[in-house]
């Protein structure tokens, strides 16, 4: 079931609509996935990513979805709405001090240890595919991803969450890893394939990327 | 007055020595830096970079540096060390919620959102300087890194930091665009370059910065 709800006092941003290949990666999903895992109802605010609105200039130093508002309180970063909508839910941060405190660690690791170098691949790979450089650098970027990724790919062998029990840090570090999708890097560690199967296969996941997709949806092209 | 106390609760590791290049740039800068700021004693737990400990490999995930430690409780990344001295201390993260919310989001703009361009930029001015691809991808990255300053440049011009007040928001951009020093991107961002200056000139980050360099002065080349 989904936790839009339009009356909520909770709000989280996104677009109304972008080209295909973000759809499915703009980062109000994460807000989103927390949302449905923790049973928190929100509404959207969907700005047109060709013409910002000023909520969203103004809003944000970057322009970048997504804000999140609850209900005097306005956060940026998709970390930042991460974290407080885990310190309002027990079943995305842990009450326990050492969990927690895992929790977070994790959440920072993914968000300054492993999504660097992933931006990166993304740039090599997308926008600047056809540059020189771009081609240059592949080889040595995809070594440092390896090693970035072998510390995930022995601990997600052994369990299915990076902590004992499903948290922010994993719609973090899965949100980031879904990036390297279908990419030489994730056919050589199953292990993190499989972690990043196991965290779309989540009802909360299927559902938060239905209404992220939804929108874009009755947008086609970014027509009304 | 130092608040390096071998008797401490409170655990910071860093390294005994490190190449010239990254002294003054290790991470557990950070968290020396916020206990200088709010007046928290720690004791220093230093490893050897080129042959690391079992604690470090065993105990972060990347073996890097740095791993807190706060009576029983274990963390790892410089940003969740900082999100936690935060929590101890009203000097570093204010109790008023939207003030705390600014700080947590520009936290983590800092080390998603400004730092992983930086990392790209570090790469090319230092490890893979001499690497065709680059020199190739120097242009493009300027220009990003451009995009990236801009709005800190715009609201630095206006206050002394990221907030109302210094909080550990300022911490991690200062230490992160330090990075950055000297290089021409800086000298296109006054304002940004000013800022920097200001939190090197706080009497925290002096001491923080002598304490982090000490260890390596009582090391030369890693001798004992």
């Amino acid at each position: 079931m989904s936790m839009i709800d339009p009356e909520a006092d909770l709000e989280i941003s996104g677009y109304r609509w972008v080209p295909g290949f973000a759809q499915g990666f703009v980062r109000d999903l994460r807000p989103r996935w927390a949302c449905e895992e923790a049973g928190i109802p929100y509404r959207e605010r969907l700005a047109n990513v060709a013409d910002k609105p000023a909520w969203l200039v103004e809003g944000q130093p970057w322009a970048q979805i997504p804000i999140m508002r609850d209900g005097d309180l306005t956060l940026f970063e998709s970390g930042a709405t991460l974290l407080h909508l885990g310190e309002r839910s027990d079943a995305l941060l842990p009450a326990d001090p050492q969990a927690r405190a895992d929790a977070i660690s994790w959440l920072f690791a993914a968000f300054n240890t492993v999504e660097p170098p992933i931006f990166e691949h993304g740039n090599i790979s997308l926008f600047a595919k056809d540059e020189e450089w771009a081609k240059l650098r592949r080889p040595s970027l995809e070594e440092f991803l390896g090693k970035r990724l072998a510390p995930l790919e022995r601990r997600l062998a052994a369990q299915d969450w990076l902590g004992d029990s499903f948290t922010i840090a994993d719609i973090a570090m899965v949100t980031t890893l879904r990036a390297l999708g279908g990419s030489r890097v994730m056919e050589d560690h199953p292990a993190v394939t499989a972690y990043v199967a196991r965290g779309e296969d989540r009802p909360g996941f299927r559902q938060a990327m239905a209404d992220h997709l939804a929108a874009f949806a009755r947008h086609p092209d970014n027509k009304d």
